[in-house]
């Protein structure tokens, strides 16, 4: 079996590639492990880990092009028969960069190549984030059922990670974000034991991981309708109108920039674009966050088969916020919805 | 109220300390966020961050001897006025390093003071890593009436970590490690959809968050007895003697090395020490893996109100895998256990 190993080092370019981060990592032998190295020749690659890690890396990487072996050295003591290594300059540890350095061996950045080659989802990733954001979306809609008056945040967030876990995620892929109320004009709030009122605005942000791949969503909802809600019911439609529109109009070749202002100007119509704090979204894969960035200064361009957020969100401070997020892809120039749970306004 | 950052600034002995890691980040300013800088000087501390955590940390600490700004400028313009600045070096990525070299400044490692600050626990600390305990304990002893056979490891985790999310969790301290049978005897074995036997081994490592700092306890139990695990009841009663061997015979002043030893010399006399592959512990706080480490080379100094965990194991490929883990702190040259469930021989 052929591993992104091999990839790696043609697209580097270099006698040598030296790689610690552990998500790069992961991106080459399809392990998740928080201590190693791997280091690719043209004679192959190896996986240097610890005790912990020696006998599960062995068993799943037996039958690929990579071999397993225990960590005895320093990674710059790998490398003496080498003139030049690719590393990941800009995750690189300054003192890590130094010991290469004063070892004699020029340097090559072999992040633009990790960059480019994980950004473009082969199938067998597109199959993990499409499980991942299955996952999610099933486990939404069951505790929609079980979301009572009373509940914390922390109660919603732990049966919706329940939910995750129990439909085959392996974890969530980042801490979730429940907010009741007011709490939901703050982006990223940290779930607290704040209780749900009945009126209360409930926005979710989540995702679970599948085979070492996130989903990202973000719903936001009410908790009957008290009637003092028409400011906020005007304003769902409009971000879910810039999210859509988002949607529509994001094809292969755009930048994030003009991604990004498909749905802010959407906003700007509606005088909404100032409560629009954040960017409209971001690359996913073996990260949460990675390439593309969808903002208003990015210059990433969007090609097929990049699997990236369309998160459109406007926060009143102390009043309400809003923010509606699907996982979307590119396929043959057009968005396809990873997450695709109902966007229309929900009131339990 | 006075936050770390003053600290710190004392410690380092800087004209200026500005800190991006965001464990670092976290102690300093009290909050998990994804992004920011902090920067003190001798007028004060300055959180800079974005319009996601602006509201947010504007809230929580307005009452502290914090600012906080929203980030306009790359933390090297913010320095202008400084002829020297304090940052975390084996912390900093080589092009941030090059950065504030380029802009002139000496650079100050302020990473030794964070790292004896962390480590040495004030109260609120301790309180919150006892809470973090008390709730995995607690989660723990819920979780055995539930555990049946037929459940897959995936479940288990479940299970558990809705438990702790139930008792005031804000999350996991790790991907929780279920491993039944022969899976035990990979010391970090990846939780999978293997299901649960009659006969199996149950190894259980788990930990929580509570307000920002990490717990951490394994279990090894059986599920059922079927009377082939004669080998594995008397090994257990060996890891746990050198689990309390450590507990008993470490104080203030051992280093890292000789608390290791304890254990390690007790598992000897029986031969089972080539079998204990990792090492006894290491520092918990903020971070699930901190100052000291508990290793056979380890030279850090273990002293009262650090936090760490004893957790001695043997793994015997393809057979079987022990572990017996609490988190303990030093207390007046004492060792106290935090997480305390039973540590008998548990047959379900």
């Amino acid at each position: 079996m052929k591993t992104n190993a091999s990839k790696i080092f043609k697209l580097a370019g270099a006698e040598a590639v030296l790689t610690e981060a552990q998500d790069l990592r992961q991106y080459l032998t399809g392990l998740s492990t928080t201590f190693g190295y791997v280091l690719t020749d043209k004679d192959g690659t190896v996986f240097y880990t610890d005790s912990r890690y020696i006998e599960g890396a062995t068993k799943a990487l037996k039958d690929s092009d990579i071999s397993v072996r225990i960590y005895e050295n320093p990674p710059e003591k790998l490398l003496s028969k080498y003139r030049e290594v690719a590393i990941p300059v800009g995750r690189t540890l300054y003192g890590d960069y130094e010991k290469l350095k004063s070892a004699g061996l020029k340097i090559v950045d072999s992040l633009p190549s990790f960059t480019s080659a994980m950004s473009v989802k082969e199938d067998y990733e597109l199959a993990y984030i499409k499980e991942a954001c299955k996952i999610a979306d099933k486990a939404f809609v069951d505790l929609l059922g079980q979301i009572k008056e009373g509940m914390s945040e922390n109660d919603v967030a732990a049966h919706l990670e329940f939910l995750m876990r129990k439909y085959g995620a392996s974890g969530t892929s980042f801490d979730t974000i429940v907010a009741f109320g007011e709490n939901s004009s703050v982006p990223h709030h940290e779930t607290s034991l704040r209780k749900l009122r009945f009126g209360d605005i409930i926005l979710i942000d989540f995702g679970c991981k599948f085979g070492g791949y996130c989903s990202d969503c973000t719903r936001t909802m009410l908790f009957g309708d008290d009637k003092k809600h028409g400011d906020f019911k005007s304003a769902y439609e409009k971000v879910l109108k810039a999210h859509m529109v988002a949607k529509e109009n994001i094809t292969d070749g755009v930048t994030g920039m003009q991604a990004d202002a498909f749905a802010r100007d959407c906003l700007k119509k509606y005088g909404l674009d100032k409560y629009f704090t954040h960017s409209l979204g971001h690359g996913i894969g073996i990260n949460i966050h990675e390439f593309p960035r969808l903002s208003p200064k990015s210059t990433d361009v969007l090609v097929n088969r990049m699997v990236f957020s369309d998160e459109p969100g406007v926060y009143l401070e102390g009043e309400y916020g809003i923010r509606i997020e699907d996982s979307i892809m590119l396929e043959n120039g057009k968005v396809v919805s990873l997450t695709d749970s109902d966007k229309k306004l929900i009131i339990l």
